[in-house]
């Protein structure tokens, strides 16, 4: 196993908390209008997230992006 | 004056920080590889920039992502 990326750490730390509110990724992905697909290679680190992006999902979460940035270690 | 965006915000604590260090844009840019005009353009908040060039920002800076995000009331 290699070290995860910054962008899988991120993703890990999107899927904990979408995951605790009890979405699945579908649910949670048209919850905020975003295409399932994307919204699961965002999880799994494959995207390299916007800003905007990020504040969407958070958003749908009801964190603050910085607070996602800083469970991710970023 | 409308109220700024997210992402103006997050240029106005780029611009805080690169200042603070004493680096003009260009020597900024420079510094961390990246082009002047597309460096300028993120601390108008006119780049809806990613979480990979908001890392390479930040370690220019010396500063976590996540604690520039929270500057930013992100």
């Amino acid at each position: 196993m290699s070290k995860p990326t910054s962008l899988q750490r991120l993703g890990h730390a999107l899927r904990t908390r979408r995951s605790a509110l009890g979405f699945s990724q579908e649910s949670f992905a048209d919850k905020i209008e975003m295409h399932r697909t994307y919204y699961s290679a965002i999880e799994r680190g494959e995207k390299n997230i916007t800003v905007s992006m990020l504040e969407r999902v958070a958003d749908g979460l009801g964190v603050r992006p910085s607070a996602l940035m800083a469970e991710a270690s970023l």
